[in-house]
């Protein structure tokens, strides 16, 4: 074997020629480990991330500490960040559940936020412990105030494709609550597929109704795509996203999420193979693969498991 | 959580309505498993898969057995399959490497066999201790024999996309050393991405070239792919080549098939996995995922390790 092995670069028809990857991994990743990182940690990964060229990361949510315990110290955490937020050059938007989270995070002068909505009522009820209807009319104050503070906002939508209480989420429910986000004022909109289940034809068919409604790539909310790797359908419901029109995606460095499951099982796709899929379709992500994949085993390391990303796990054991 | 999550069913433009897998757990999983597994155990492995409704089952490898220890005990086994084979609705071809294997093969009845090629110098040097010209100097004549005996042939051709001692591999490379398997008159071609390495706008530019030259879905050479998951790539190939005609898929149950590197890394595209996708196309495939799942469970434990295959760690941890 000889050197680093590289994915041949091949374009295919119909890709987009650039893709931002909004990377999750320090919120969305650690917020679903069951070890707590130190606040140092973390600092240093989502510096490490940036400094592997990506753009938009994640940083932590200004939650209420005893929802999730493990990004209880956002307040610490993100002014170490200062440094990355004043160059401008990373976007570091930050999850605020309602108004007294938006002010926490203004006030330390986060510039990009995120709300997280859900499609379906039984998650509604169990995540936000409100209806659907509720939990919007509860955001819709809190992206008003950030639109006029001049804050870039964006909707989460979980459960857009299949529910584990409901089963499959008929497409005009999700079409419906999207609507309501942009309608809201969001200026960017993330497709979960919280419980991984969907396939390639359900995403193809979502983003053509989405688009039928006028919310797609030429319209004035961005979609992105946020796939869970769950039954290992994340990154050809990725690329079906991009052949729909999709330039922005969700990814966790190393695949950091976890599953309730079992070690090896992964929650969010791994920032690294969706690197490897777009570096060898000629897409554009300004991502150095090898700083990432080092960052994803140093995390490991300090997480105490190993990184369930197949890249991670191949480029980290190469020769 | 209720029941088991299916795929929800949203078939998507421009596949196939159904998809043959070509199921290679028991010859190229078992081969490249650390553990050899008892005979009785094999024998059991091709029933249980036959039963989950696979109607293709690569059973096993008629070579030298200092070569493949895993496999030598093809004469023991493949008269144990003879329930299914005299039946006929599952197929149960076997790999042959030369003259000396086919004749072990066809007289135990076998009426399926397959070579096994390489489209690059390096591997075939390594693999077979040839050239490639010399290398399919060697199988014309078992093609031939096989061919006479009114046998199915396929050929394997291996490195298709990536070499990891030289790289990339020229696509008028794969297409000289296909056209001459079907020259010689091999009914079917397996385009092998052994080291992973693919991504989709390889595949279909692979794909495209071979059918210029007149080799695919419409000729005599049916064409199957063959991904290894080792950058976490194979299901999006796949997908690409649904949308690019391919009609037979190889895949291995739970992921058999191991990897040098680690335990948690996967070689072959799991069954399950790309079952879970073609459900959820509403691409008939005839498996019944939960047979699948409990058998590939039931080999976990025989190896004493966990299937690597996203969908079998979900689906077998469910409430």
């Amino acid at each position: 074997m000889t050197g680093t092995p590289l994915p041949m670069r091949v374009p295919a028809a119909g890709l987009p020629a650039r893709v931002r990857i909004h990377e999750v991994g320090p919120r969305d990743g650690l917020q679903n480990e069951k070890t707590t990182v130190p606040t140092d940690v973390k600092a240093e990964f989502v510096h490490r991330l940036a400094a592997a060229g990506l753009t938009t990361v994640e940083a932590t949510s200004f939650v209420h500490p005893k929802w999730v315990p493990q990004l209880a110290d956002a307040e610490d955490l993100f002014p170490r960040l200062a440094d990355l937020h004043d160059a401008g050059d990373v976007h570091l938007p930050v999850l605020v559940p309602n108004t007294r989270g938006l002010e926490r995070a203004t006030a330390l002068g986060a510039r990009r936020v995120a709300v997280f909505a859900s499609a379906t009522e039984t998650f509604a009820r169990r995540n936000l412990n409100r209806s659907v209807d509720e939990s919007l009319a509860m955001f819709a104050p809190v992206v008003a105030a950030a639109k006029a503070d001049g804050l870039h906002v964006r909707g989460y939508l979980s459960m857009c494709f299949g529910d584990p209480w409901e089963g499959a989420v008929p497409l005009a429910q999700v079409v419906r609550t999207a609507r309501a986000l942009a309608d809201m004022g969001c200026d960017e909109l993330s497709l979960g597929d919280t419980v991984g289940v969907a396939t390639p034809g359900h995403v193809a068919a979502l983003l053509t109704a989405l688009a039928d409604d006028g919310l797609g790539a030429d319209t004035r909310s961005t979609i992105s795509v946020h796939f869970h790797d769950t039954y290992g359908q994340a990154l050809a419901n990725t690329l079906a996203a991009l052949q729909h029109g999709v330039t922005t995606v969700d990814a966790s460095a190393g695949g950091l999420g976890g599953c309730p499951f079992a070690k090896s099982a992964t929650g969010n796709l791994a920032t690294e193979d969706l690197v490897w899929m777009l570096q060898g379709l000629g897409v554009e992500t300004g991502v150095d693969l090898d700083r990432l994949v080092a960052t994803s085993v140093w995390m490991a390391e300090r997480l105490g498991r190993p990184s369930p990303s197949r890249t991670v796990t191949a480029l980290s054991h190469k020769e």
